[in-house]
């Protein structure tokens, strides 16, 4: 089977994952003059929990992208990961929504780090059924290639437990992790100059 | 005519039913702290309507895959019959959100049934346009795989009918066959093993 | 510019304007057995409105992808006529709604026809841009098949105007010649045998 | 990369985007006869804000659409990079509407305004990426070609600036600016001629 159509339903399913939160920006039909700072203001964390949410799309759609980059065609089997894949990835608005509702509540960076952890779980076992016996990508594709794929799906995994397992001693760290992770991608620049 | 269209169109309209009973998954502006288990038992069974509508949407839009890899072309009539499947594939998240509201009430079975049962004879018909007479496929497409593509098609369809049925003498019966589909394309294996 | 974009960008918005009016089949999260049928048929109307919407939706979807099949490639002038096009097919759910709302209100119909009136101005316009001097089409494309696309397009205006001219008639008269549109799509064979 | 996907899913955004405040026009379920002309009235400024959204998302669609016409192929930052114009593409409804609430008020101008420019800084960062040293692009892509990109970025956001400032003498003013700028593109030929 091609492989085209699997990108154009995820596609699909991220664009409107992605604007989903727009949802929650609601405008009044007329609002009188000097209200428009105090809506803004009320809608504040929405807009927080809007690009939060956009952003860690972002991280899992740019996966998915350079995945799939590297798989040359598809079976029934790969198409069915794949939609359990984007099954998940229909929850992050909802989860992230829950943590921006109650962000010092350990409970909810659970789920959202659960969900997280269980999107790329489905991310790497859709990486390992098309690599292993060089099922479905070229067979040509170098053991140092297949590996890194795994570990950069891993990494993400093992952030998301790490962020999960520091909520218990204060959310606002699990935050900072889970909100870093995107802007260390939007500017790398700046996080390599950090570390020198 | 070329097919990618259709295609496209198609994946549109899977990509928004499988995320539209996202919508249902509301979240407060704020939550007090420990309202997150109430809130996500309270959400319990929109969460099980939503993975069962993906799932059921997900075995249509595997078998569309399908079917379009053998297509080469398509025409005005293929479009209109397609039209009248995604039709019938845009009402699925309301037939599951209705069986998720009423899983005691044979009705809610037959309206969730038919609705799967249209939609599977929808796409025979579309494959059965197709093929006659090889009109928009390979001249050269052997006979088994068009009779597989019938038989598959058919097959769903029967697994309906036999749902719809068995829901006078008990719902949960139907439920637990509409459910093992998606789960027999996800795990087959498994099923192969509980086989043997 | 290729063209490959703007046919994406329509079959997304197509994709959202035919699922928008699911919007309204809202399933409350409970039902009492026996609550099926009465919400069924309080939604009736909803059903057909969603049809008709669907199925008029189609009539110019497929009309925009015959019109691109002999289209080569665009430019910024032709994506803008195109733009436009799409502005009135996103109303069109609207329109339906409306017309589902007031049917026997002749305003109902003149608005409904006047949305598909000007949503195939703005394809006969795009038709006309590509095709004169064969700007953005083959060359050696024949003066017949510029003549028929431009038919196909003024034959949808000249329905809309006639069913709008007949609704100060009787509105069904109106809302049947808008109705059998699409049918005649979609089971020519009947019309042809009705008509001998 | 390819960069294939980047354009699917900018279109999705696009497409979502562009029919979000279609859902603002709602119909009551049933209208009295003679009601249709009222909810049209009531609705008139709902219109508006649709078509001028629609309008500014065209502008930068087609912006998008020749931008990457001339990129060849995607790294991972290229994809980032329109991850956040995307990010700011999807509040242009909300953005748009809050300026339809509160059209006399200098600070929806600046909110407005600043979402324009945002938008239109973004699209010039991801045309500079591409750009630089011919990283992305053809290595033989004229110097002229990568200027008239670069100014043609610039002016969007130019004229977003201009009318932000004008905003404290006359909103209207900024309003008037705002909704020439897709008319301009949508009939140039006029504009032209009322330039002699």
């Amino acid at each position: 089977l091609p492989k085209g159509r699997i990108e154009t339903l995820a596609d699909g399913v991220f664009a409107i994952a992605m604007t989903l939160l727009v949802l929650d920006l609601r405008v009044p039909q007329a609002l009188a003059t000097g209200q428009v700072l105090p809506l803004l203001r009320q809608l504040a964390p929405n807009f927080l929990t809007y690009a939060l949410s956009f952003a860690n799309l972002g991280v899992y759609w740019v996966g998915h992208h350079v995945q799939f980059d590297s798989i040359r065609r598809a079976d029934t089997r790969l198409l069915w990961i794949n939609i359990v894949f984007l099954l998940l990835i229909g929850l992050i608005p909802f989860s992230t929504a829950l943590l921006g509702a109650a962000p010092l509540d350990p409970m909810a960076v659970q789920v959202y780090g659960a969900n997280l952890l269980l999107a790329g779980l489905a991310l790497l076992w859709s990486w390992r059924y098309a690599t292993e016996g060089r099922r479905l990508v070229d067979p040509d594709l170098g053991a140092e290639r297949v590996r890194l794929g795994t570990v950069r799906s891993a990494v993400g995994g093992g952030v998301s437990v790490l962020a999960m397992a520091l909520a218990f001693l204060d959310t606002r760290i699990s935050i900072a992790i889970f909100s870093l992770v995107p802007l260390y991608f939007i500017f790398p620049a700046a996080f390599h100059r950090l570390r020198r």
